[in-house]
Order: C-alpha cells, then sequence, then structure tokens
C-alpha cells in the first residue's frame, strides 16, 4: 500500500517516518527545496536519546496524488486553501485529515473520496530543520470514520507503540474534545507567553482560563463538562514544561491557528445569536500579538 | 502656609518641587533614607533640557502632621492602608486627594477635615531616584471640591504653568472620567506590553479597548460616551510613545493599581449585579502578571 502525506511540517514529518517502516511513503510538500532535501537525506527523528532515519520519497505538491491513502498535515489556514482550489489533486481511495479545530468539517460532504477519517494527534513534536523532528512527546493520534468503512484504516493500528492510533466511536465528541483542549490552552499561553503548566499552577492564569472554557463550553452545549475540564487541567500539567504550538508561533512572528481555533468558536456563537465576549476579547489580543510579529517581518 | 505631602513618589516629587517656591513645603516618607536624602539635596526636577532643584523639608510619615494643607500623593493601595489605620496622624485644616481610582471615596465620610478637595493628576512624571524626578509630560491636575470651602484652596491656582490647576464643578464625573481612561489604558497596555499610542493604532488592539470600555459604560451606566471614548482615544495619541504606570509597573515586578481600577468595576458590578466577563478576565491576566513578577524577585 501506498501513503502519500500532505504537509512537510513536524506533524507531516513525524507520521511519514513511522509509516515508512511498513509502507511506500511519499511526503508533498510545498517547497522544491524541501522535496529535494527529504529525497536526499530522508527523516530524522529525534526520541529522547535515540536519532533513527527513514528512507521516503518527497515532491512538491503541483500534481495530483498518486497514492492509496491520503494523510492531509497541513495547518487549518492551508487546508481550507487546498479544499477550496485544489480537491481535484488528492487523488486516492481513502483520506485521513491530521488536523485540530473544526474548521474543515463543513468542507468534508464536497470531497468525492469513499472513505474519509478524522484524526487527532496527541504528540508533542517540533521540526528542527526540513528534514529533522523532534519527538517531545510520546502521545497517542485518536482516530475515527466519518464517511465509509472502518476496516480501510486497519493499516493505522501496524504503527509503533511510540505512535500508537486509538479508534474513537464518535468523530464530533473526538474533534469537539480536542479543540476545547486548543481552546483553553493555545491562545492563552501564547497571550501571556507562558508554558502550558502555568495555566494550572498559577491561580489568576487558572481563573482565566476556567471563564473561557465555561463561556466555549455553553456555546458549545458541550456535554461532560466536568470531566473535560479535568482533561484540560491533565493536559497542562502532563505538558507543563511545553510552550504551545500558538506560543511558538508567536515568538517566531509566524501566522497562528487562532482563526482555526477562536474565530471558529466566535462564527459558531454568532449563528446561534448567543454572546462571546471573552472569545472575541481574547481573539482582539492574540490576533494583534500576531499581526505586530508580521509587521516587524 | 505650611503645604505637607504623603508620599515620595513621582507625584509627591514633583507637587512638593512646583509648590516649593511659594510655600514651605515637607514632604512625608515612608522610608527614613528618602527623607534624609531629600533634606540633604532637595528635590531635582527635570523637564525637557531643563533641570532645577528645590529646597524642601522632609521627614518619614510616622507621627501626626503639622501642615495647614495635606496632600495625599501616594498609590491607592497604600491609601487604604493609611486611612483604615492612620486617619489620626493626617493633622491639618484641608486635605487634596492626588489618587487615580475611586476606591477611597467611600473613606471620605469617616474623615475629620473641615475642606476635602479630589484631583486628577494628567502629569507624565517618573522618578529617577529618592530625589529626582523626570516630568516626562506636562498636563494639567483637575480638582473638585468634595467637602468645605472652595475657596480654602485658591493657592492651588498660584502655581506655574507647568504645573496647573485645572477647577472642575464635579467631582463625580471628574474622577469617572480620569477612571474610564485608566481602566481603558492601564491594564491592556500592562499586558500586552505595548506603548499607549499601540492601542489605538493596531486596529485589533482598539477593539479589544472599545470592547472593554463599553462593557464598563454599561456598568457605570455612564453618560456621553461617545465623548469620553473620543477623549480616551486622544489620551492614547497625545501619549503614544508612553509606556503607560501600570506596565512600567509590571516589568519592574512591582505591585500595580489593578486593584484600585479593575477590582472596583467588578465590585459596583458585582453590587449591582451586572456580570462583568471582560473587565474579570483581564483583572485575572494581569493580576497573573502582577504575582508572576513579585514570584521571580
Amino acid at each position: 500500500m501506498r501513503i502519500g502525506i500532505i504537509g512537510g511540517g513536524a506533524v507531516g514529518l513525524l507520521t511519514a517516518a513511522y509509516f515508512s517502516k511498513n509502507y511506500d511513503v511519499t511526503i508533498y510538500t510545498r517547497r522544491h527545496e524541501q522535496a529535494e532535501q527529504l529525497c536526499t537525506y530522508g527523516v530524522t527523528v529525534i526520541c529522547g536519546d535515540e536519532q533513527t532515519t527513514h528512507r521516503v520519497n518527497a515532491k512538491p505538491f503541483v500534481r495530483e496524488t498518486e497514492e492509496d491513502v491520503l494523510f492531509l498535515a497541513v495547518k487549518q489556514y492551508d487546508l481550507t486553501n487546498i479544499l477550496e482550489t485544489r480537491i481535484h489533486m488528492l487523488q486516492a481511495n481513502a483520506i485521513v485529515f491530521l488536523q485540530n479545530g473544526m474548521g474543515h468539517v463543513s468542507y468534508l460532504p464536497h470531497l468525492p473520496h469513499d472513505h474519509i477519517a478524522l484524526a487527532v494527534v496527541e504528540h508533542g513534536a517540533l521540526k528542527l530543520d526540513d528534514t529533522t523532528v523532534s519527538h517531545t512527546g510520546v502521545g497517542q493520534t485518536k482516530w475515527s470514520v466519518w464517511k465509509g468503512e472502518k476496516e480501510t484504516f486497519s493499516f493505522l493500528s501496524s504503527t509503533s507503540s511510540r505512535f500508537a492510533f486509538q479508534y474513537v466511536a464518535h468523530w464530533e465528541t473526538m474533534l469537539l474534545e480536542k479543540l476545547m483542549v486548543n481552546i483553553a490552552i493555545n491562545p492563552l499561553t501564547a497571550l501571556l507567553r507562558v508554558p502550558n503548566g502555568m495555566l494550572v499552577t498559577h491561580e489568576p492564569y487558572r481563573q482565566a482560563m476556567k471563564q473561557l472554557f465555561c463561556e466555549v463550553a455553553s456555546i458549545f452545549q458541550l456535554d461532560q463538562r466536568e470531566r473535560i475540564w479535568q482533561h484540560i487541567e491533565t493536559v497542562c500539567h502532563q505538558t507543563a514544561a511545553n510552550r504551545s504550538s500558538m506560543l511558538r508561533d508567536i515568538e517566531a512572528g509566524r501566522r497562528t491557528e487562532l482563526d482555526a481555533i477562536l474565530r471558529y468558536v466566535i462564527e459558531h456563537a454568532h449563528k446561534q445569536h448567543i454572546s462571546a465576549p471573552i472569545t472575541t476579547f481574547l481573539y482582539a489580543l492574540v490576533k494583534g500579538k500576531e499581526l505586530e510579529g508580521e509587521k516587524k517581518k
């Protein structure tokens, strides 16, 4: 079976490396240079004291794909662009989405593919250069079927224990739970420039996060609020020293996934005629920081 | 006429210097060393290219005052402490409060003084050391009578044009307007670590400030909202390069006037059974930054 991976970021490289042992993997990159580097040097994964290098194919993403299964491992804002203008290039029997957020769900009914799975990545990963990714936190990837047969995706269970996939029955619950984690942790850590742990160990920040959580939970009419809140606190403790991806994006003056996360909440609230004062306020503050960074560039 | 000034901070030193030309001025300080320094070296004011030094008396604030008029030039949180435990030490015929915020107003009915004035300082001032203050922005000081006769305070009009006093009929409007300016500018600049001008030139920040302003204006059932909003925008433009006192306090790891400003709003909202989501959220974020700074010390 041939696997195609759209996106040469941290998640794309990590996924490519771990599937390359058993499958023929091709990474589709935005830049020619990265594709050339990957063909020459392979993907190197650093995990703890270990460093392993994996042979992969790579091409710039300019023509139709030719694999059986495609992983979409681009950021939410690049994905929107692909789904709006380049769906025809995504030739495959089955497709797996690896995005945070829920912005892409509305596009799914327009896809021609027979088998579509959604997944959320709960690993820590940091891209060090075009061919090297540091697997900073071994977690798992939850996945669920949006359309088609579960068996099509049975190959997911063949990966190493360091990159395990766990099946979840309800895709909506899965995405919403991950979205709640991202909403609670990412924008606040980016604004305050603190590692994840501070959101639970520093009481004023915990209160701010709780206030935000309660507002968003009401907007989504979330079930099992107490359990999900505890899950968020656990994630903060387990990743206490981590700097969230949004914080790293802000510090590097890069575009963030803010729109996929908070903009989505604001639009959802708007449609339901619910006010979202805290989410709107926080969105403006972090968007301001993002644009400050882009101006400096 | 003898003038006493409680507090050897930027506002206290500036006030002492400008009144010392025509009056016998004594500064009451918290620390013995500052009082000694002031007696030896006087107060030096740097304003533009000019530097002037003014003879003053100074004492640590441990006994009753002996002057005719007292200026209270301490921060809101120190003032609360004085008003709760040391009112008997404030011996004078008349008293002038120089605080931002409105936290002290509830104490005024308990004061035995016959003449009480309230004032808001609209100067830029930066204390450089125990005897030196930089007058970074020449503005004015608005004042109003809370109790007693206006004539008692006629000496206020005798100061130099660089330190002018402007009489205002309604003390509540005056304080509320100044409070609105501080609410809009101080906590946001401290959290975002930006100079005042960014709050109007950077659109996302302007939107966040507007959202905060609207919430607080509703809580106080503010009249003339459009005029006050425009006044706030003007202050941001006029002091565009300034770093607010709260931002400087946060950067130096000092306690801020956050409680006098946002805590006051939250309590006011609470008493009236109005929700204050944005104010509460912003309070938690800035309080968190304040405590982070104190921990590092």
